[in-house]
């Protein structure tokens, strides 16, 4: 355990708040309820970037860029958007400063007062929408499949690192279509992406679902998104794809003549995963010794330490060191060799071990002497001494069998998490003894699901896109239901 | 010549907004001095992004993100700083709206004041500083080399697409080093890897150099440059090198334990390039027929055009153009095959003219029986009847051909707009007759320099690195001066 580290039993959100602290992800800035992404945190954020704007252009996407500011009047166009988003935001009201008169420090120029103010980017749909109107005359200007990475503000008040920021990164997927069909095809389209990116390489499972009215955002007609579960039980929504309608296209007169020579309004869709994403990596797979990292998003995923008494053996291991490393690095593996003289290997152990480096290698000289090294997983604490012939396939193979397995560990806590009930005092029971999914009947209502939240904190999280009909009674109501929701606590 | 298209010589400004906009790169927002990045633009763009990191990281580098917004008492900190950058800001005063209270719209909540306003970074060395205090304490920490992908803000009143905008798109470093020299062995490391990569990806030559005192970053001890020469002889600055000495540190209180365990304040630099880097790859090549790419950054590298009478023929042309754009792709060759046929061969070669690919392949039934393509140029508007067989080297050599060949002919373009005056009467007729870099005496004095801007509108772009020194006299005051420097009219 390392030091002076508090454990997840102890107190969840303590150890959270720690471990991204003190493995570099990120820290909390001077301004209040922002972050600042630390180089070790914002690696692995670049890699899930340039993985996810792969596997969108992979889609048709194509990227472009939208002004950070919008004009006050637009939020309140669309009438749904206005009242769920315009709110909690950072307005932009003056254009300068100056000296203060006292001579100390600077002041905002009363002079320099905006016409109409502006607010920092909450979300991009107004003033992207705003845009698409000078975009699209004709059925052959759609689809339109644009994507932006961006930073966007909502002024949180209970702000966390990584999990709710008043200023955080993401991408906004924006698409036009011309019929309703595409548009839907769309919304699943990416949310199969985002589930994709989840699973195989945050290594979390998630449940595809679509959200109830109360949990929509504001102005779609239809909210899809992935359900994550972190150690605690409690619930995370990772990514969310929004089915719009013609709502943003009314609201911004965005019509297209289609192939009949009729114009009609257009559809569309949004999605967008943030740095979020970030806090649900740590909060999944991490343990009381630090971070454990799927070897596809670790920044580093071999560091070889070695472990010597003096220069002599420092420099025979230098040297039995250097193929290995080259051999590694050939098959893009990304690997460190850890040779620095300032610190113990012991020191330097504990320390990858908390940055969660997936493998390890220590290599001593009665190593050398065999022609072996040492070899540790971080995510099961599990040593092997290897032969050095081939090294670099057994590595290799080793962390796509971590990867894989790190995903099923957090799969079978998921499966042991996940509870099925029928009665109002289960599903209480449970949400209190064993947090985690509870599949319940529900009568459909927002007022149902409101009353639920209220006395349990528990939300309906999605319903699941794979679940089968079945009859049951709501656990509140006991009205008839169809279906099981999921219910959770969340994030 | 592009239809209802501005030539250079009716009017150079207009020329260049309307090639912007026409060819799909970027437009004005609808947020005063702010720009849409349209994808086609936005994906030079991300190449130029992919590149310079790669290169920073070869230097390296690591990336990081801190946060949009800086408290406004940070901005007085640094006394040179504040009188040079704090003015045009955008300023958040407030963090909620509400509904107005007479039922229409949206109103900035009074309720909602920040206690300290916001500014919105015009550039990040003051809350980087704040943060660095907390991440240096020994020398063990250095150099610190951190870069930060980000969007900036400077009201600037007059404003042009990519040019000049209220926001842009920027990469600023900020390296933290222990001692001056390494610092400013840094400054000049960076200045070399932009001017690499202007001449190299860009292919626009550039004038390495350090700035006059007037022409300083706001807190720096000396600002070194790359100017560029745009087609219209005024320079253009690409890109920016601080040496900041001891400024920056002092301000937020940064100090280390230097290896004799004495307290020293930390020497720090910072370089950036823009979203500008775009304006001056348009200025530089582009013509009365659009946009000239060098083909690194082009989106598309080679258009395939079929020529065809009916979908027979079109099929044949499918068919015989297959296995081409496979092996074109297969040397890593951005090229797309458009055989739309909602549009005429005509319309798609003015088409792909305009947005400036560099190389189009037309091909038509007699072509596929001999068995061979028509190769055209953009940058030299030639054309050249090819064998099918090795095709695809046959483009690969020429991509680097013309790679090369827009940037000799940029250079060549310098090299005639380049001149050496030794009067006052010289130096204002070469500045209205013949207009380009001017390497002129100077006595070396602010009070000279600004006098010479007033009465000719020409700046001291840089006093360039590659100089040899040599004795003349000031052409405004006639006092003795030890070098040339460069002076012209600029963006």
């Amino acid at each position: 355990m390392a030091k002076d580290f508090t454990t997840r039993k102890q107190n969840y959100s303590e150890w959270y708040n720690e471990l991204v602290t003190r493995a570099d992800l990120a820290e909390n800035a001077s301004v209040r309820g922002c972050m600042v992404i630390k180089p070790y945190g914002y690696a692995i954020w670049e890699t899930m970037q340039q993985t996810l704007d792969k596997m969108f252009k992979d889609t048709g996407h194509v990227n472009a860029y939208f002004p950070l500011f919008i004009p006050k009047s637009f939020l309140s166009k669309e009438a749904a958007h206005v009242e769920g988003f315009a709110k909690e935001c950072a307005v932009v009201t003056h254009y300068r400063l100056k000296n203060s008169p006292d001579g100390k420090g600077i002041v905002v120029d009363p002079d320099a007062k905006l016409e109409e103010e502006l607010v920092v980017r909450p979300t991009s749909e107004t003033i992207i929408w705003n845009t698409y109107k000078n975009w699209i005359q004709s059925y052959r200007d759609l689809p339109l499949l644009i994507n932006q990475w961006a930073n966007v503000v909502r002024w949180e008040m209970r702000t966390r690192l990584f999990l709710r920021t008043a200023e955080f990164l993401w991408q906004e997927g924006h698409t036009a279509h011309a019929t309703t069909d595409e548009a839907i095809e769309e919304t699943k389209r990416m949310l199969d992406v985002y589930a994709d990116f989840a699973e195989n390489w945050l290594a979390v499972p998630v449940i595809k679902g679509v959200k109830t009215a109360n949990e929509r955002f504001a102005g779609a007609l239809d909210t899809y998104c992935i359900e994550a579960l972190m150690q605690d039980g409690k619930a995370l929504q990772a990514g969310t794809s929004h089915f719009l309608g013609q709502n943003f296209a009314k609201a911004f007169d965005v019509k297209f003549t289609n192939k009949s020579g009729v114009q009609e309004y257009v559809w569309a869709t949004s999605w967008g995963v943030s740095t979020r994403l970030m806090g649900a990596l740590v909060m999944a797979h991490s343990d009381d010794d630090g971070l454990v990292l799927p070897p596809k998003l670790a920044p580093i995923q071999v560091v070889i330490v070695p472990i010597y008494k003096n220069d002599e053996q420092l420099e025979a291991i230098n040297r039995f060191v250097a193929p290995i490393k080259n051999a590694l690095q050939k098959l893009n593996i990304r690997t460190k060799y850890d040779n620095a003289n300032n610190q113990k290997p012991g020191w330097k152990f504990s320390e990858y071990e908390f940055k969660g480096v997936p493998i390890r290698i220590a290599i001593g000289p009665r190593d050398m002497e065999n022609n072996q090294v040492e070899i540790a997983r971080r995510d099961t604490k599990t040593k092997n001494t290897v032969h050095v012939e081939g090294i670099e396939m057994y590595v290799s193979e080793l962390l796509q069998q971590m990867q894989q397995s790190i995903f099923e560990k957090a799969l079978e806590f998921r499966n042991q998490s996940t509870h099925y009930v029928d009665t109002w005092d289960d599903f209480v029971k449970t949400l209190d003894t064993k947090p985690g999914f509870v599949y319940a009947h529900w009568d459909g209502t927002p007022e149902t699901e409101q009353k639920i939240k209220e006395e349990t904190k528990a939300t309906i999280r999605c319903i699941p896109l794979d679940s089968k009909p079945e009859t049951g009674t709501c656990i509140k109501t006991g009205k008839p239901s169809m279906q099981r929701v999921v219910f959770a606590r969340a994030y």
